[in-house]
């Protein structure tokens, strides 16, 4: 009698610490696979990530070099003046230009931060950095592709009222490349707004 | 004997059971202070968010509506021809106006959302949703401000290569008033990428 009652005493805790670990087990073999199931699906996301910032660096690389090399010069001129249009006989083209090249160099920078996201998708702080710099940057952008286009604009038009009259009409090559310029940068702007919507779907808790 | 071993056998499980379910409600205690916590910063960055809102509504409708009451008649005038300059002689003031319009109407639209996160501080949705539509609304904001800023700047200095003559000489309140609503706007942008930084805060996981 004594015996059985030891054997049950033996056999009755053991059961127990042994159901009690199977749950434990199961419940991280679920944690687990909840978190290589966001994981994968976050690591996809951070592989089209990078794949867009490769795609935006070609465009705003394009997008400055061919304003910066938009130049025109008339086949004809007089003793004193050469009739001649080139991106810094406008201040806003120089801002174009400036701007997107920082935007250009951001871009490269930030493909690091793209890596870590990829190597480590779950991680916070890389997605974070990316989000609120891709927003500045964003800015950066838009606001260099708008004041081009203002000006582009007004270079294809004219303005009566002020009598501000078009240049294109002389300088059409030049109002192409600058033309151009404006739809590479926009398109940039595109590519950013979907950057930082990846960045948020990325940072939601599941 | 024997029911000195049944004591034992009863006693076991029901210290093991009490001392696991110690254990379970000091963890779901834990997690519960942990989401109150949570909650308690995430609803004062919602507030913020909202309070931000109500100052980028003002200085939006501020902006919009300075542009679009910006106006100047010469005190001189020939038989023909009256000098008067206002928004709609400039298309980039047009697109300035209607642009920071929409934006007004929209940062109305989006005070129930910010609501809501005050609300229920740990939702995900409204929070994703402000994000999204407040970086496009970024992107609209940023460009209707460099644009005009671009006309601004032209009307102030204009630009001796295109022969595009300084028109802030003859019209200095015009430009003075097309000037201050690209200022407001320029600020409201500033807030946008404020509210975008708080919303990817808030999302984040702790």
């Amino acid at each position: 009698m004594a015996k059985e009652s030891t054997t049950i005493d033996v056999g009755e805790p053991s059961t127990v610490t042994k159901s009690s670990s199977h749950v434990v087990v199961d419940e991280k073999k679920k944690g687990f696979v909840a978190a290589a199931a966001g994981g994968g699906y976050k690591r996809g996301l951070a592989i089209f990530d990078f794949l867009l910032r490769l795609a935006a660096i070609g465009i705003t690389i394009g997008a400055s070099s061919v304003m910066f090399t938009a130049e025109e010069t008339l086949p004809f001129f007089t003793q004193f003046l050469q009739f001649q249009a080139g991106y810094d006989d406008f201040p806003t083209f120089q801002f174009f230009v400036i701007s997107i090249a920082i935007v250009a160099s951001y871009l490269v920078l930030s493909l690091p931060f793209s890596i870590v996201s990829i190597v480590r998708p779950l991680a916070v702080a890389p997605r974070l950095i990316l989000l609120i710099s891709d927003t500045v940057i964003l800015t950066l952008t838009s606001a260099a592709a708008a004041a081009a286009a203002a000006i582009v604009y007004l270079a294809h038009n004219g303005n009566a009222n002020t009598n501000w009259l078009p240049i294109c009409q002389q300088f059409g090559d030049f109002c192409q490349a600058t033309s151009t310029a404006v739809v590479a940068a926009s398109i940039s702007v595109v590519f950013f707004i979907l950057l930082i919507v990846i960045s948020a779907v990325a940072l939601k808790r599941h």
